[in-house]
């Protein structure tokens, strides 16, 4: 007999990609930053240790942070929530929302934790598919629901979803929307500006892609006052340690060595999309600091696996067999993996 | 018109401790500990900090930790749950336990966050009193319920039930029972032993307090592995940032150094009690890091708010007007406010 909630007991859980800790591969599968965070956020860490600091608690809302994020982003401290990464947020705001049989939308495919946290919350989710042209679905735009969410530029295809047509979401929705925005360091645009003129639109950024501070877990989200206090009862008193807290605003003091690095990975993503075109990849048009390349109809799996034999970790979802999602690292990685996809060929080829 | 579920529109957050970020106090609100982690802690982190742990995402499941928290507790690592701190994993234990309606029973007064998750989970909460010598009340053992909770020592009460007492309640209870032992380093009994017995039984701990981590972040849930199994769905999936992990671990390799704090965090609170006693305060006994003294009938928010214009904080709790909490903090911390109080009375006595 189980004592769990009976919904729990028939999910699984959601599988984060793999992280093995011993630095041995090419990390191209948690779209990850392959440069450094600031030197300043390293330098704030080490002379931040002291036993003081570990031994109190963290600010709970994270004041010094959120200063920071107000004078880097325009918006005001009480717009901003800081989160255990965006994960935590994410979490937080489907609890807020949904209860058991709350319908929420989300074009498909898209970050699965989306689909995990709904099942968690007992609500009715419907992954409504994109269009063809990866445009966003007339009736997602349409439908009625407690919540609308997307991940823009979205997870795993890299797509991307212009601000005009955000804004036309927001303008025929009566719900909470809330735009992902992971990996929007790599676009050319966002929905940030839309906040001002819009009470149920809610954007979350993250400090783990562009940031390169992964390992540190800080996530924001934006929204008007009353949504951020709203959602601020749900969240851990202290979810944000000292540690990640001090990271973050570190990082926020050099906002122009994240910059340089995005701009880095725009242009190693143009070169490794061109590279994998040439080997016969379809590859999605991709805003974010990976690219989803596929081969309609072929189960990708034996790429996937032989790559990792190589010691290249790219991403494989049973879901969508016939892709493969690709963070962008260095050049160098990029060179590297696209050599090994050539030998690889040629091997298949030797043996046909 | 709120987008917010009405249950939580209708409620208030759970209000933390103050956390003044400027060091300017004598901190005995939060029980927090006065002294340093293991100086290995230090070494550890400062040596640790490279770029690459900081833009790689950490181990899902604290894989390292989890080896040496088995190592030092003798429960394999598939037994073992790490948190974000132990709120987080009691966080996730109501949501893994309760849905609508469903009944969670603990006695009171405690550690006022079990309301707070509860009625996230519109649970029907039941607060049964302790009985007048602190003991658990007979219908609280006997009562049918998806969860029961007991903090042991509890908060704010610092008052302790035996193993004995616990595993009369696992032998008559068929609900899970989660046994919080945030502050049982500074008690002389726990609960772990029973865990072999109890498949029932969740056993929580933290680093906060006695392991002086508070700002870390870092707490465990014991349980069998079908429970942990169950509970981990839950959990985001790198809720422990790299730092906190790594930390830890450097903890656990200096066990010694924690237990020498308790000890003399324990002599201390002896030294303190009694020094209450003596200003004619009621002293509960306590096997915590902080102890609470009453004086029934008479409302204690002055004495709170005069200690506070001293620099001292301690935890004053508009529910429990009549008694203040006080952490135990070095022996000149107490002494510094044993004497403060001295000199309150003897102004008080003078304007009469």
């Amino acid at each position: 007999m189980s004592y769990f909630r009976p919904h729990l007991d028939a999910m699984k859980g959601y599988q984060p990609g793999e992280q093995p800790q011993d630095g041995q591969y090419i990390k191209l599968n948690t779209n990850e930053n392959p440069y450094s965070p600031s030197s300043l956020v390293i330098e704030t860490l080490v002379n931040g240790i002291n036993h003081h600091r570990l031994s109190l608690y963290p600010s709970p809302l994270c004041d010094e942070l959120r200063e920071k994020v107000s004078d880097v982003y325009g918006y005001p401290p009480d717009w901003i929530l800081i989160g255990n990464g965006s994960d935590e947020l994410l979490n937080i705001v489907f609890r807020a929302f949904l209860g058991k049989g709350d319908r929420v939308f989300y074009p498909y495919p898209t970050y699965t934790l989306y689909r995990t946290l709904a099942i968690f919350q007992e609500a009715d989710y419907h992954e409504v598919p994109f269009n063809a042209d990866h445009s966003l679905p007339e009736s997602f735009i349409t439908e009625t629901a407690r919540l609308k969410v997307v991940c823009n530029p979205n997870s795993p295809t890299g797509t991307f979803l212009s601000t005009d047509t955000i804004e036309f979401l927001l303008k025929n929705s009566s719900c909470p929307v809330a735009i992902d925005e992971a990996y929007v360091d790599f676009a050319y645009e966002n929905a940030l500006p839309l906040l001002q003129r819009y009470r149920h639109l809610m954007v979350l950024r993250t400090f783990s892609k562009s940031f390169s501070l992964a390992g540190m877990r800080i996530g924001i989200l934006f929204a008007h006052p009353e949504v951020v206090q709203g959602l601020t009862k749900l969240k851990d008193s202290y979810n944000v340690s000292w540690f990640s807290q001090k990271a973050a605003v570190a990082a926020l003091q050099d906002v122009h060595h994240m910059r340089e690095n995005a701009e880095r990975i725009k242009q190693t993503r143009k070169k490794f999309s061109e590279a994998m075109e040439g080997l016969g990849y379809e590859v999605l048009p991709s805003q974010a600091n990976f690219v989803m390349v596929k081969k309609p109809g072929v189960n990708l799996e034996s790429v996937y696996q032989y790559l990792k034999q190589q010691k290249i970790l790219i991403r494989f979802f049973l879901e969508w067999p016939d892709s493969l999602r690709i963070s962008i690292g260095t050049e160098s990685d990029m060179h590297t993996l696209v050599q090994v996809l050539k030998k690889n060929q040629k091997d298949i080829m030797n043996h046909v």
